[in-house]
């Protein structure tokens, strides 16, 4: 996929703000995934649910993370230039996700600035909102990435 | 499982500390999880990995950490008081997973105490601490999470 909102680091303005994604989370998913990753009773079966604390089937917090990612992924970090991240702050599961929501992102550069002490990239940090299919926050975070800056002709 | 290390909020004591787990993250598991929710060169094959900008591959963070979870519901988390957890913060990837490693956690509970605003849980924050075979510390983050206390005799 190589239609992607910016390319490289120099492509990011401080400020710049993007809404894109459109995850559908079925049951099927959210079980599988609490069953392999968050085997709670709330997580795992919508049997299980009911008798639980919580009373109803929702998805694991780190699903909702994983399924932000993976749009993330797909719509803005740029294969040829985004490095391996090294932290989020400030996770916030605000809202349960139930089995047939789907899930949008609005993701915002909060600051852009040149790496000090390697030249080749800059580091961005980025707050990523999702969004249920009523428009609800459902998740805050943010993170720190490094992304690369556009090759120099050599 | 009903071996877990405590049952209530009442069983949890500021600055307790436990190690525990053992998973071992095959490259068959790596590569699946990615290619569900973090495809980006460097997690979802060997030879993309290495034409990549990071140049091996190694797990998405977002794996780790859902690991992480396993581990702490399989050994920490009481099925009947653990309610879902709000948020966590300062999540760092110290260093690459990579297939082959096996993880384990320890976990400490940074505090622990009532809810003013209801009557029948406590909270906790809680540092969780994830290492790989050399005991190097490969991801660390501290979570917010809601537990029941023991019911009373009604």
């Amino acid at each position: 996929m190589n239609n992607k909102i910016v390319r490289y680091f120099e492509d990011v303005v401080s400020g710049m703000s993007v809404e894109f994604g459109r995850y559908l989370m079925s049951e099927e998913e959210i079980v599988a995934f609490a069953r392999a990753y968050d085997p709670q009773p709330f997580h795992v079966s919508r049997e299980a649910a009911r008798n639980s604390v919580v009373g109803e089937l929702i998805a694991s917090g780190w699903h909702t993370c994983a399924v932000a990612m993976r749009m993330i992924v797909d719509h803005f970090y740029p294969a040829e230039s985004a490095l391996a991240s090294p932290g989020v702050d400030e996770i916030r599961w605000l809202i349960p996700v139930r089995p047939g929501d789907e899930l949008s992102v609005r993701l915002t550069v909060v600051d852009a600035r040149e790496s000090r002490s390697k030249p080749d990239r800059g580091i961005l940090r980025i707050r990523t909102e999702v969004f249920n299919q009523r428009h609800e926050t459902v998740l805050t975070f943010i993170s720190t990435n490094f992304m690369r800056k556009r090759p120099t002709s050599m």
